[in-house]
């Protein structure tokens, strides 16, 4: 028998390192170590099994600790919650949930990819029921339960961010009237304001009472139950919002407990440092996934990742290093894509507002442009922001708003970044065209020419 | 009043280079000298036309010569067929065609912008009434109208290139037979064999007659007027085919004529020899677009080039050289995307057999992934090919087939192409995940995965 190594948490960083290991070398035994009911899940599906596009959240589901076993050689073992890791002794200390045994199960090497968690909501009434937070499979089949066997007409989403947005998509295609409540002056932050303006009009056509600038005093009960959110208006004045349940997205944290009890340390970012290989710095334990600190690749800056596909390259290549090869992750660009009603947001980079905090002699350029040539039909606008630098004119970010998958356009940015492109150099990329996937100058062209006009 | 600038061709690259030099230099004096009827119209939008999906022509045409005056301020004189440069004297000779007479003009500098030529087909027949060849917008309003006014079910294709597979396309829209005629084993050489078989496969379940590996004899016409395809089969043995109609596509040359008359060289390619500011040999004399020879980005070898996009490109350097700036042309990566029934097929870069002609120690990875999430509805299969060098991995060229807009994935590779990175760099790439527009690793990390496999 190989060496033994343990892995704590069984979604995207824990089950490609698992897998990945797996593969590079067939004789370690691994171990997935997995709190809830569930491993191998798309987080990123939940939404769709909420609103019922995709009726089965097995669906969602890849592995069964089962057919892990039979298809991949890997034991999972499922709600167990790893409670301690004793580096000096390459043990971890676990309790299964379903009969509150204490288990030791002893490494080789063992990898952290606990991920993240919701912040506390520091609002009052967070504890009513009817108040959901989104962050595991559970919690996606527990409010669409109360959404099935409740009468439940009004909804509110509180915090305007990625989760919170995917949640007003999937409660509107459920028939529900949604409530938005955002404390800042734009919905996902992610993105500048004035691409968030474009977001904004598309949740006023589709009816979502959008409360912008709006701080959500405390969730009112009664019985128990949530009955209406109290917010505290423009004007300071408060104001009385009935509904009949709320979801509250007010951030996500690296979950880290685990790693601080155990004497592993945290960097900067509040995840957990790690090296480009997932070394922590405690011998034998590693670290992938959104728990884990990560790089930005354009601004070199440390920092804590929410994304999925971080969290699978990352534990990509810890699950390479476990296995014996040497490999670096070079980090994350924190490109990402998402379907609100018909549009497709991505972005890739920096924003113009990250740039400029960090150091950089930032400028943007936006345009708006066409998904087919003009003449054919069906053509719809594709909206494109581009951040570079003043001198010289490197880019450091992008955004793109269309509809259909126009946004995946965000790929040839997301890899212009990587090789450092100029905006000169994007103009004179040779990209392709074809009147119904696009136009002449394809709207990445035409904001690289608008930048160049901006170059100092 | 500013210099002359004389721009011989008032399509892709003539437009652009006119509309560039105007923008640079709005002091300039600019005459687009137009041969057909037509400027500034879109040669892609043609099929369209033919196919009924753009009714009116006129909707491919950008500009009119008086719309072009009004807010461009350049002058176009269609119907003007230039016949002769005097670069001594800065003079070009043309022909008004509708009077006859001839018209001398005199410039400061001249840009040859006279794209390609279908090849004269060699096939006996071919000046039959009812056999076409497609390269100019007029070309297919004729079609269009000999199938309007006469009883046309069974149409002949061929040459299964890129403007022979439009035409299949667009004449199975309007209901005909078609019969599509290849010599060489695949259709579409611009892409590898075995990616060629998916769309081999794609022309079967339409129903169009497939005949690879056939050679056309003859076109054999009865009063004047096409009447049947003679076929020599695999078996050496004689065919007929009776048909209603013919469009012959075997393959276009550039448009020279003019160039070698008046003692403007031609480079290794058959273009006119340029550098990359679009200069010819002759002093004073520019050529851009399809007529002008390019260099592959990847090959670093001279080319000529069929691409409205890469004609495009071209024309904008040139027209800011003629304009007063100094700009390079960096060359083209070939990549091209089309719409064939509902399959994108993009390309970019060498195919592998071009590579290894060209002397690259290439392989390639062949791989099928999914255009959405498998839970997610629609998900449809994407085949793409990624072809590299084997010692260090640098990608040279890739191709992708797939339902709706899934090859414009190609842009990705293009710039991927451009920075020269490696299947390395490719697999580590940040690009963007959603359920609804792709799969956690992209079918560009599955292909890149593979490829690394594959390295020596």
């Amino acid at each position: 028998m190989g060496e033994h190594i343990v892995i704590i948490g069984g979604n995207a960083a824990g089950m490609t390192a698992a897998s990945r290991a797996r593969r590079v070398n067939p004789d370690l035994k691994i171990t997935v170590l997995e709190a809830s009911q569930f491993i191998s899940y798309s987080i990123c599906g939940t939404p769709y099994h909420l609103s019922g596009l995709v009726e089965d959240p097995a669906q969602l589901v890849t592995f069964t600790p089962e057919s892990l076993l039979a298809e991949r050689g890997i034991h999972a073992r499922i709600r167990t919650r790893v409670e301690e890791i004793q580096p000096s002794r390459r043990l971890v200390v676990a309790r299964e949930l379903a009969t509150g045994t204490e288990v030791e199960i002893s490494y080789d090497r063992v990898v952290l990819a606990t991920g993240y968690l919701p912040s506390s909501p520091a609002i009052e009434g967070a504890g009513l029921k009817g108040v959901f937070t989104i962050s595991r499979l559970e919690d996606a089949v527990c409010l669409r339960s109360e959404i099935e066997t409740r009468i439940c007409r009004r909804a509110a989403v509180i915090g305007g961010g990625y989760i919170g947005l995917m949640m007003v998509h999937a409660l509107h295609a459920l028939g529900l009237q949604v409530l938005l409540f955002e404390k800042s002056d734009h919905v996902y932050r992610q993105i500048d304001p004035d691409m968030a303006e474009i977001i904004e009009e598309e949740l006023q056509k589709k009816n979502i009472s959008l409360h912008l600038s709006t701080a959500v005093r405390k969730l009112v009960g009664h019985q128990g139950r949530i009955q209406s959110v109290e917010i505290i208006g423009k004007r300071a004045q408060r104001e009385l919002f009935p509904v009949d349940l709320a979801i509250v997205d007010v951030g996500v944290v690296p979950n880290v407990r685990l790693a601080l009890d155990s004497g592993i340390p945290c960097g900067i970012s509040g995840a957990i440092e790690v090296d480009g290989r997932g070394q922590t710095n405690v011998s034998g334990v590693y670290a992938a996934g959104n728990c884990a600190e990560t790089v930005h690749r354009v601004s070199g800056k440390k920092m804590f990742s929410t994304l999925g596909t971080t969290a699978a390259r990352q534990g990509r290549v810890t699950g390479e290093n476990i296995a014996g090869l040497r490999t670096v992750f070079p980090g994350t660009l924190e490109t990402s894509l998402e379907k609100l009603f018909h549009l497709a947001i991505g972005r890739t980079g920096l924003t113009l507002q990250q740039s400029l905090e960090a150091g950089f002699d930032a400028d943007s350029a936006m345009i708006s442009g066409w998904s087919r040539s003009g003449y054919y039909p069906e053509s719809t606008p594709i909206h494109l922001k581009l951040i570079f630098e003043r001198r010289g004119g490197r880019a450091l970010g992008a955004q793109i708003i269309g509809e259909d998958a126009a946004a995946k356009r965000i790929d040839t940015l997301a890899t212009a970044l990587t090789a450092g492109l100029t905006v000169e150099q994007i103009a004179q990329l040779d990209l392709a065209y074809a009147p119904p996937y696009g136009t002449l100058w394809d709207p990445i062209q035409i904001a690289a020419h608008q930048a160049k006009k901006k170059l100092h």
